[in-house]
């Protein structure tokens, strides 16, 4: 992991956005950042210092993590480790301007906000007081590009995600409850070392298909309609996001043609991922495909997702979304269709943005599974 | 579930509290207030209405599950729920005085608290203002002392939890990993209907029983040594925690007296359970038994918490901790002792507080299992 760029390229990114320094509360931020993957954390960074600071329970877990290259200090809380990044602020105020703090406006609480807000203007009263300021999402935008090593992380997951289907393929039969398939699944990428799912196990069968978030319920499988299985791995921090449909019984003529132009929308979307497109362009190419067949309103959600650290990253795809691809970018293309009340369709790979187009990663046959 | 009684509880305590109107968005309280299981919602809660606010992709599941005695509304919003009540709360504004809208501090990050009070003053300007004031949490407080039909659940819930602990001492063997043993745990909550782990399973052999938090790993079970097992289920929203210790080859006499001393502690805390104690004297019921044993500097963490909706709710069972306890309290009583570097132990169980004293929610043998 190249973290010392990551700091380096934070620490300009700090200058033009005017801060003296960011506190990262942003757990996976810290991770990018830091190395540390405990669930308590803050880190300070500005253009001298990254300190990280956390609590007991995490002393021997942070010496472990952190990078000595880009940590400097690593504080144990008393209380929280919040508080005590505003105790460190208090202790190294600098003159001659008050400080430019910046924070995660999207991962702090409110409370949170107001108690560190009130440290520092009550203890620096009368002294140099530290400004609290909402910075922009400079960490989110910089993960966003994932560097050679993430994606040789997000190949792994991908490839570990793969390798479920097979076994939901070999569950899934007339009369077995959703969640025996998940679980099997589940329970193979524990043993596989996945650290977890990266999102609960949907498993979708018959009129269930057509609800975008079906999670594995205890619904039997009919004898006769599609499974939707979107599932997902978490190895070594990365995430990985697949979705496959599948039919049990045969197919009527209209079940087909819905496979196959949400496969089409999909290729359409695959087809159009390259640098310099925007994120709402691959959207469009997707809906433009299911728009020909006349499903256009049956696809009711965003064509895809960048994926990483979190499941859901930047960018998203969806109209209006004028975030530029890049070499690097990794995003989920993942266009469905819905029949209300019926029956639906997803189908989604992972694919890492190259030079001159788009790598799907991990692929496989997507022609219609008849069970 | 009581949800009428939740709600006119609720009420008075806004009148209490000098508020007008209560903005929840927590997501277990939006649950206990209404039903709603759904990842994004706000319900907004006032002498007059209750209205919950949701996106599209909730139509259908927030229809079906919000318990219509307690709700007046579903709004689906095109954005953010959150933004859809900021709209709601400027178009039915309230004269003669500007509205007084508590907002769960805790549970709203800072950037949407700016927006919310941004759209609420930009837009309200010259007219009746909503002033957003940080409010005490009422729905937590309510959530402490669960009613028959939440009993019942953390029963069925804690059951189904303790069920998976024989599968643990089958599988635990020298050579297996832990995160097998985990694996196959998890496979069985899942296929028994569970929603999902409360937690990621704790299992901890040899010198990594040392760890707290020593979520299961692909570390293999050594020859000898103690073996943490920290495990619970979600059933209908409910969590269960339980957690057990076993030792793998024959233990030594130090191994057995460590044992017999988390023990005693955790029988000494269940017999202080009882109305009108404080969480404190809990707390140093399990102390004072392990430092009778001169171990007390090895217990490093509280002795217990609350759960319910969520794994961890109040009261926390730690010093200071003022709270008094009360017939329909539910909390866990886990004391532990860790030998860093070496071996640990923790025995919980988790108790609902009666009009007497304390019943233990499936209580079973705790002498020291060998493998």
């Amino acid at each position: 992991m190249d973290q010392t760029g990551r700091l380096s390229r934070l620490r300009s990114a700090l200058e033009e956005n005017r801060l003296d320094s960011l506190l990262v509360t942003h757990l996976p931020n810290i991770r990018y950042l830091s190395g540390f993957t405990g669930s308590a954390g803050a880190l300070l960074v500005s253009d001298r210092d990254c300190i990280l600071f956390t609590d007991g329970r995490y002393r021997t877990q942070a010496k472990q993590e952190v990078d000595g290259a880009n940590v400097d200090r690593i504080v144990i809380a008393r209380m929280s480790p919040l508080m005590a990044a505003a105790e460190w602020l208090i202790a190294h105020k600098r003159r001659p301007s008050p400080a430019r703090v910046g924070i995660e406006p999207e991962s702090i609480t409110a409370g949170m906000h107001d108690r560190l807000a009130s440290v520092l203007n009550g203890r620096m009263r009368g002294t140099m007081k530290a400004r609290l300021r909402p910075a922009p999402p400079l960490v989110e935008r910089a993960r966003m590009v994932k560097d050679a090593a993430e994606i040789l992380l997000i190949r792994q997951a991908v490839e570990l995600g793969a390798s479920l289907f097979p076994i939901a393929r070999k569950k899934i039969r007339p009369g077995v409850s959703e969640v025996e398939v998940a679980a099997a699944m589940e329970y193979e990428a524990r043993c596989a070392g996945a650290e977890g799912m990266s999102f609960p196990t949907i498993l979708a069968s018959g009129a269930r298909s057509a609800i975008v978030h079906g999670r594995a319920s205890a619904a039997r499988i009919p004898r006769r309609g599609f499974v939707v299985c979107d599932f997902g791995v978490i190895l070594a921090g990365y995430c990985s996001d697949r979705t496959r449909t599948v039919h049990v019984g045969r197919p009527s003529r209209e079940d087909r043609d819905l496979y196959e132009a949400v496969l089409e929308a999909q290729q359409a979307a695959i087809a159009a991922v390259r640098p310099g497109v925007t994120a709402a362009e691959v959207d469009g190419a997707a809906r433009r495909a299911l728009r020909q067949r006349k499903l256009s309103r049956y696809f009711t959600h965003s064509t895809g997702h960048g994926l990483g650290l979190e499941i859901h990253e930047a960018p998203r795809l969806a109209e209006g979304q004028t975030q530029k691809l890049e070499p690097g970018v990794v995003i989920t293309i993942e266009p469905g269709a819905y029949i209300p009340g019926q029956c639906g369709v997803r189908i989604e790979d992972v694919v890492v943005v190259t030079s001159s187009g788009c790598e799907v990663l991990t692929p496989t046959d997507k022609e219609l599974v008849i069970i």
